[in-house]
């Protein structure tokens, strides 16, 4: 199978299927997976086997589209509440996935539009926008990667942590996009790719995007990024953001304020590559956002198999942390790039969309 | 069996045997091993069942003694023949661990030093050499704590990377030894220890070792260190050292610059702590330390079970970096605390000590 013509997630060739890269095999093996019923692909989105935000909401809109398919009604009411049922079950694979529920409601939004048509056009409706949210996901991460592979010059050291690549959205990815364009253009850049503990989500995908997407990649463990920094290697820092607060503060994977702290030190450019979706303009700061607190045995268990560290011992395990607007040079978004000061920057990208 | 009372490797109760915790069990069992022949002793030192420095070369150390038990002759310049035979075998083990040719070196220095004495006294001399050097090294320990617990506040929370503790020498280690110093004072400290990649010394051993002391230890990520002292959890950095130039400049276990440079930005107190014989006042800066490349398995694989990156992938390894010593508020050795400029106190405290 080749990596570079099978999408991250999408239609299946028939249309009456979800088609996605099981991502709990890689980089092991490539599989895509064709699901139709429910609980298929409810389970695919709880096992992790579709992960990103953008890629679980595509997956979650399609799955809302064959769900219904199966509603075995023409009165466009009964119709409109057996889809809110389908939608809850499909809500609760991943209780804390804001961009699950975004897709969702989107989804219902539209079917409530149009209460009154036939059972048919609904249908039709939620395919195209199920369509029209995996191509605008598309869009908005080919227009990141424009963005910011203008930044790059041949022969650049790029450093990124954790996965915010094709694997986590339709096509191109956040924070790989603009290496990707950059390939396109022929420029060279080499990517150095930090492995991101406790889920190893740059071990397991990221390198083996990169990779196989013939791009110049190096792994290491997170801890060796400040020497790979003093040894001159890492012209620019590309990461993802998980959310964006209005002053530019940028909730990211555990591990992301170190690297922008390191970075700060040697003054290499340090960018977050995120769609405007990203940024809640709602949350003032960094200080409003809540950190995940996650299982102690990430840790102290490697991959979940073999017990690491002794047991009784106290494990902090945070999802993310948060990088202040200061250290951030700036946010690369799907309508150009915002720079400091950032509560001004950014609100002018959302006017300007309006 | 008792962790605090169980020396990392001392004398077997008879004399005749090198005892030792076999730390590849830890942190799921501990055993403690009698080692007799010489074949038995290098494995043990090349399969890391003894690590850290300090605690390699009092055991090459023992092991020389015992095998000058095994010298079938009477006719001291024969023995010292094949004494240095032994020798050499035993340097074999760890053909990179400079501590190790320090401790045969100063071993096979006595005998040579009382030539044409008969071989009983030899090996007299070499089992009061072994026991010398094994209380050398507890004392000096010993008095890196005391010097270091002077910096320590009741309630602090102290941040180590990598295993510099106990299991890296025969008694209290060397940036925990301020530690258990402190806790023998009666003063309550917090310690967060980084895992530490890609060998995870910090989750196996670190944790370990300050766990089965009753310390409160918690346990994090390498990429967490930054969040952790952003929350104001760390008042105070202490981690080991494997080099030390004249200059100050540090190389230590992979990850050491990045705790050091995100320490700097918190305005953190950064310690090193080693004996004198850590510092090489033949290198002049940390430029001239060559540091080693391991094995990319390391990363790749982890704990050399599961693979968890793709196969192909470049992946970066170094062992160690360099802290340049603009980033250590200073280096707490087992002759006092030496403060910047180092290149003049460091020199000042081997002064002293002549």
């Amino acid at each position: 199978m080749n990596f570079a013509q099978t999408p991250t997630v999408g239609f299946g060739a028939d249309g009456t299927a979800l088609e996605l890269i099981d991502q709990t095999l890689l980089p092991g093996r490539l599989e895509v997976l064709q699901l139709r019923t429910q609980p298929e692909i409810w389970e695919a989105i709880h096992q992790l086997r579709v992960r990103g935000a953008p890629a679980i909401g595509v997956a979650a809109a399609i799955g809302l589209y064959l769900a219904s398919l199966e509603i075995d009604t023409q009165d466009p009411a009964a119709f409109l509440q057996q889809l809110a049922q389908r939608k809850a079950y499909l809500a609760s694979a991943r209780p804390t996935a804001v961009n699950l529920f975004w897709a969702l409601d989107r989804m219902e939004r539209v079917a409530q539009a149009h209460t009154g048509q036939p059972v048919a056009r609904l249908r039709e409706l939620l395919c195209q926008e199920a369509q029209q949210m995996l191509e605008e996901d598309a869009a908005s991460c080919r227009r990141i990667g424009e963005y910011g592979s203008a930044l790059l010059q041949e022969g650049d050291g790029v450093l990124t942590h954790c996965n915010a690549g094709r694997l986590a959205t339709v096509q191109y990815g956040t924070a790989l996009a603009p290496i990707y364009v950059a390939q396109e253009q022929g420029k060279r850049v080499r990517v150095f790719a930090d492995e991101t503990r406790p889920l190893l989500q740059g071990a397991r995908l990221t390198a083996f995007e990169l990779h196989q997407s013939g791009i110049d990649t190096t792994l290491l463990c997170d801890n060796m990024a400040a020497a790979a920094m003093k040894n001159g290697w890492i012209q620019l820092v590309l990461v993802g953001a998980d959310r964006i607060a209005a002053n530019g503060d940028t909730a990211n994977k555990i591990g992301t304020l170190g690297v922008a702290l390191l970075a700060h030190h040697y003054k290499i450019p340090f960018y977050v590559c995120a769609p405007l979706t990203t940024i809640d303009l709602d949350t003032p700061t960094g200080e409003q956002i809540q950190i995940e607190q996650r299982s102690p045995e990430e840790v102290t268990t490697l991959w979940y198999r073999e017990r690491m560290a002794p047991v009784g011992i106290k494990v902090w395990n945070p999802a993310f942390d948060v990088t202040g607007q200061e250290l951030i040079t700036g946010i690369i978004t799907d309508r150009g790039i915002a720079r400091p000061p950032f509560d001004r920057s950014l609100a002018a990208l959302f006017e300007a969309g309006k």
